[in-house]
C-alpha cells in the first residue's frame, strides 16, 4: 500500500518523464512495465487496471513526483510498456481529467494542470474550502525533506507556517501535515515498537471466538471483556481499584474530555480551570465543549492550589503524575491540599496521559485511587500503543456515571468491538506490560539522548521534566532566544525540525521556550534534530 | 492482581501492628518475611524493592488492612524482619508520604493519614448507579433462554421489561440485552456471514504495509485510503460522484447525526422535521443534541412534502430509498417536490442505512446524486458488514464542510486508523460487493419466508416495505390487536421473541404495527418467531 514511501526522501528529484519515442520494448523495463514512474502492471488487481493506474497517477501527482506542468506518455506508448489495452490508460486519464487534475492539449498530450494544495507547497492557491487541500497520504509528511517549503494550509486560509498567527482549531493538523525531516512534536511513543505480530495474533483469536452477536450493536459502555482487563491495568499499575462496570471506554482522552465537559455543562459547570501551562489541545476541546478554562499557575511542585481555590471554579483539569508540559509530578503536600479543596466539593478531572512511562521508578499512585468521589480519570492506550487506535477510558464519580454513559452513546453508540476485543487481550496476556518495559528502556535512552544534546548545542536552556514521560520542556533564560519560542519553532521548521513552542500551551505569558518530544525518534535523529534547533536560536 | 478479594469480606478485621518490640529474628517469621501484613521478601522483584513494599502498602492502606491512624513499624525493625537496607523501607514509606497517605509523626513514628474512598465496601453509597448493574456479556443475551425473565435494567431504575414505559435514552440497550430465545429486532444484517477470513487478511497485508507515521495522530477526516475507497463506492453502488477530499469518516449514523445537528445548531437551525413514522434511534440522537423533531406523515409515496413545507422546517431527516420503518421508496414526484423545497433553501439529510439491499432492481440512486448543495448525505457499513465496526461516511454541503470536520476533530480526533485501512482494503478488492451480492441472495431468502410465514401466522396483518432492507414492517387492521402493539411487544418476548412496536416509531399515533428484522435470523427462526406472534396476538 505505502510503496512509495520506500522511494528517495527527496521529492524535488521527479523523473523525468520518458520521451514520448521511448520503445514499448526497451531492454530496460521488464514486460509489463513502464519506467514512467516505476509502474509494474503485476500489482493492478485484475479487472481494476483503469484504478489501479489512476490511484497510482494521483498517488504521484499528490507526492510531487509528477509535478504541475508535467506531461504524461502518450497512451498508446504506456498501454505497449504496460501491455494493456490502450482503453485503460484512455480511462484512467479521463478520470484525472474528470477530477480537474488532467487536461488534454491537443499537440500537447496529456498534462498536470492541478495537484492537491498540501503536495507541491505553493502549487496551487487553496480556497477557503477544506475540498481543495487534500492532505498527503499519512506518514508521508514526516519524511518528506523540503525544509524551506512553508507549511501547507490544511483547511481555511490560513498562514503558510503553522507559527505564523495564534493556533486555531485545526493548529495541530496543520503541525501534524507540515513537512520536515525531523519530526520532536511531542506526545507519540515508539511508533516503529508497534507489536504488530502480537496484535494479528490477539486479532486472528479474537475473530475465531467471538460470537455474531458480538458484531452486532453493542453496549456503549464498551466490551466487557476490555472494560475488565483496563479495572486490572489500573489495580496492578495506576493503584486504582475499580469495578470493570464503572470503566467506560472511549475513543482516547480526547473524546473523554467532550465528553466530560457536555456532561459538566448540563450540570452548570460552565468553567474547568486548567493548570498554566498546560495542554493547548486539551483546552482547545474543553472551550469546544463551551467550558471557560481559566489558568492556574504550575510551580515546582505542581498546580498552586491556594490560586486554584482563589479561581472559584468548581472543576480542573489536572495531570498530575507527569504535568504537561513541565513534567512536574505533583508533591505530596500539594495533593493533601487538592484533596482538601476536592473533599470541599471540587471535581478533579485527571489525565493520566503518560504515567506508566516513569523512568526512575514506579509512578505515583493515580489521585482517582485515593478519592473517588471527586476525581474524574482519564487513560489512554495512546501513549502504550498508538494515538491510531484511538481507545481511552474513563471512571467517572458515582453521580456523574449515567450522565457520562448517556453522552457517549450519543455521541457514537460505543467504540468498535474488534480492536476492543483485541486490546482487552493484549492487556491480560501480559504483552502490554512487556512493551511498556521495552519501551521505557528505548524512551529512556532517547531521553538521555536528548539531554545530551541539549547540553552540547543549547548550553542556555534549562531542561524540565525529565523524569517520565514522552518529551520533555525547555526553557531559555533573558536574552537567549532573541524573538519569541513561535519565531524559533518556525525558524527550526524552516531548516526541517519539527518542535512545539511552550507559548502555545501558555495563557499567562512567561519564559520563551520548546516542547520536544523525544520517544518517536533515534537518538540520531533526536542529536541531529537538536543541533539543527541550536543553529535555528543562533539564527534568530 | 485481585487476591485481596479472596481474603475474608469483613475487613473490620484488621491485624494488629506489630509491637514495637518484637525480635528481628521472631522464630515465628520465616527469614525475610514478616507478619506485618504476612510480607514475604521473595515477592518482592530483585532490585525494585521498594516498589514491591510500596505497592503492598497502597493495596493494604486500600483494602482496609491497614485503616486511617494506624501506625506502621519503625523502618528499623521492618528493614530487620524482611532482611533489607534500611534504605527500601525508608523510600517506600516516602512515596506513600508524597502521595498524601502516610505521615511521619516524630515521636508518633509513621501513621496511615488517607485512605482511597472506594476500597472498603460500605464506604460509599452507589444504589441506583449503573455500577451496580453489571449488564450481561455480549453474545449471550440472545442466547439466554430464559424467555419469561424480565428484562434486567442496564442503567437506570426502569421498568422491567423495555415496553412498561414509554422508550427512554436506554430503550435500545434494555431491548438489546433483554434475553429472548429468537431476536427479531430490525437493523442488523447476517452477521454469521461477516467475511472473518477475508477481513484478517486484509488486516495482515495492512499492518505489513503500514508506515509507523500512520500509527500516529491522523487528519480527523480520515484516511486518505478509506475516503478513496468509499467515494469509489458511492460512486459504484448509489450514483453519487465525490472527491475523496469531501468524504468525512465518522463513527457511524448515530455520530453522524450527532455532528451534524451539532453543525445545524451554531448555524441558528433548531429544527430537524422527521418522517413519521420515522426511526425513534435517530430522534432520540437528534433531539440530545437539542433539535426539536417535528413530524412529516409518510405516505406510500414517500414524505408529505406539502406537510414539510407548511411545518416550517428549514432541515428534514429523510430515509428516501427505503423508508424507516415502512419501507416505502419515495416516489419520481415526490422526489421532484422535495428538490424544489430544497432549491428554496431547505436542507436534507439523507440516512442511506440501507438503500444497497434492494431485492427487486438497483436501488434509486441517492439525492445526493442530484442535488450536492443541499443534502448532507450519511451512510455507514453497519448493514454492509456489521454495526459492530462503527464506521460511516458523511457528504456534507459545501457550506458546512469546515464545521463538520470541526466537529468530527472535537469529538474524537477521528477515527481509528486500522480498522479503516482494512476496510478500504475490503472495498477496493471487490470483496464488499461480493459479500453484498451473497448477502442479498441469503436476505431475500429469508424476507420471503417471513412474508409466507406471516401470511400462515398473522392473516389480518399488512407487510409494508419488503421490496428492499433488512426488516419490514406489519400493521393489523382495527380489531385484531386487542391491546396496544408494545402490549403485543411484552407478550411476544414474554414468549421469548423479540420484536420492536411500530407505534416506538410514531409521534402521530396511527394503527398498531410492529417492525420484524429478518436479515439476521435463518428462515426457521424466522417461521418459528412469527409464530410464536401469532400466539401472542391470540393469547393476548
Amino acid at each position: 500500500m505505502h510503496r512509495s514511501k520506500e522511494r528517495p526522501a527527496d521529492r524535488s528529484i521527479t523523473p523525468p518523464a520518458p520521451p514520448a519515442s521511448s520503445a514499448p520494448s526497451a531492454p530496460s523495463a521488464p514486460s509489463g512495465s513502464s519506467d514512467f514512474l516505476q509502474l509494474n502492471i503485476v500489482e493492478a488487481p485484475a479487472g481494476r487496471r483503469s484504478d489501479w493506474l489512476a490511484r497510482e497517477l494521483r498517488r504521484a501527482i499528490a507526492d510531487g513526483r509528477l509535478p504541475v506542468g508535467s506531461r504524461l506518455p502518450a497512451t498508446r506508448v504506456l498501454a505497449a510498456e504496460l501491455r494493456v489495452s490502450r482503453g485503460v490508460i484512455t480511462e484512467a486519464y479521463q478520470r484525472l481529467t474528470e477530477d480537474g487534475q488532467l487536461a488534454g492539449r491537443r499537440r500537447g498530450g496529456t498534462v498536470v494542470v492541478a495537484a492537491p494544495v498540501t503536495a507541491t507547497a505553493g502549487a496551487t492557491a487553496s480556497s477557503t474550502e477544506m475540498s481543495t487541500a487534500r492532505a498527503p497520504a499519512r506518514g508521508t509528511a514526516s519524511s518528506t525533506a523540503s525544509s524551506t517549503d512553508a507549511a501547507p494550509s490544511v483547511h481555511r486560509d490560513r498562514p503558510a507556517t503553522p507559527f505564523a498567527a495564534p493556533p486555531g482549531p485545526e493548529i495541530f493538523d496543520e503541525l501534524r501535515t507540515a513537512p520536515a525531516r525531523i519530526d520532536l512534536s511531542p506526545g507519540v511513543p515508539d511508533l516503529s515498537a508497534f507489536p504488530r505480530t502480537a496484535w494479528l495474533r490477539a486479532e486472528r483469536a479474537v475473530l475465531a471466538g467471538l460470537a455474531s452477536t458480538e458484531l452486532g450493536y453493542g453496549d456503549p459502555r464498551g466490551t466487557p471483556a476490555l472494560r475488565l482487563a483496563v479495572a486490572d491495568w489500573l489495580a496492578r499499575n495506576r493503584g486504582i481499584r475499580a469495578d470493570p462496570d464503572e470503566v467506560l471506554i472511549v475513543s482516547g482522552t480526547a473524546q473523554a474530555l467532550g465528553l466530560i465537559a457536555q456532561v459538566l455543562h448540563r450540570d452548570g459547570i460552565r468553567e474547568t480551570a486548567v493548570e498554566d501551562p498546560g495542554s493547548l489541545g486539551a483546552q482547545q476541546h474543553l472551550r469546544h465543549w463551551q467550558q471557560a478554562t481559566p489558568p492556574v499557575p504550575v510551580d515546582e511542585y505542581g498546580i498552586r492550589v491556594d490560586a486554584l481555590r482563589a479561581s472559584g471554579a468548581r472543576a480542573v483539569l489536572l495531570t498530575p503524575a507527569h504535568q504537561f508540559p513541565t513534567g512536574v509530578v505533583l508533591d505530596g503536600g500539594r495533593r493533601r491540599e487538592l484533596m482538601r479543596w476536592a473533599a470541599d466539593g471540587g471535581l478533579i478531572i485527571e489525565d493520566d496521559y503518560d504515567a506508566e512511562h516513569r523512568y526512575d521508578r514506579a509512578p505515583a499512585p493515580a489521585l482517582r485511587s485515593l478519592l473517588a468521589d471527586q476525581v474524574c480519570y482519564a487513560g489512554s492506550i495512546s501513549k502504550l500503543l498508538a494515538p491510531a487506535l484511538r481507545v481511552g477510558w474513563v471512571l467517572a464519580p458515582p453521580r456523574y456515571r449515567t450522565a457520562l454513559v448517556d453522552a457517549k452513546r450519543f455521541a457514537d453508540l460505543g467504540n468498535a468491538a474488534l480492536p476492543q476485543l483485541v486490546l482487552a487481550r493484549l492487556m491480560e496476556s501480559g504483552e502490554l506490560e512487556r512493551r511498556l518495559r521495552l519501551l521505557r528502556r528505548r524512551h529512556r535512552q532517547r531521553r538521555d539522548a536528548m539531554i545530551a544534546a541539549i547540553r552540547a548545542q543549547l548550553p542556555g536552556a534549562t531542561v524540565h521534566g525529565a523524569a517520565a514521560g514522552l518529551h520533555l520542556t525547555i526553557t531559555f533564560p533573558p536574552g537567549v532566544c532573541r524573538g519569541s519560542d513561535t519565531d524559533l519553532a518556525a525558524a527550526a521548521l524552516a531548516r526541517g525540525v519539527k518542535v512545539q513552542p511552550l507559548s502555545w500551551h501558555r495563557q499567562i505569558p512567561a519564559a520563551p521556550g520548546l516542547v520536544l518530544g523525544y520517544a518517536a525518534r533515534t537518538p540520531g535523529e533526536i542529536t541531529e534534530g537538536v543541533a539543527v534547533l541550536g543553529e535555528a536560536l543562533k539564527g534568530g
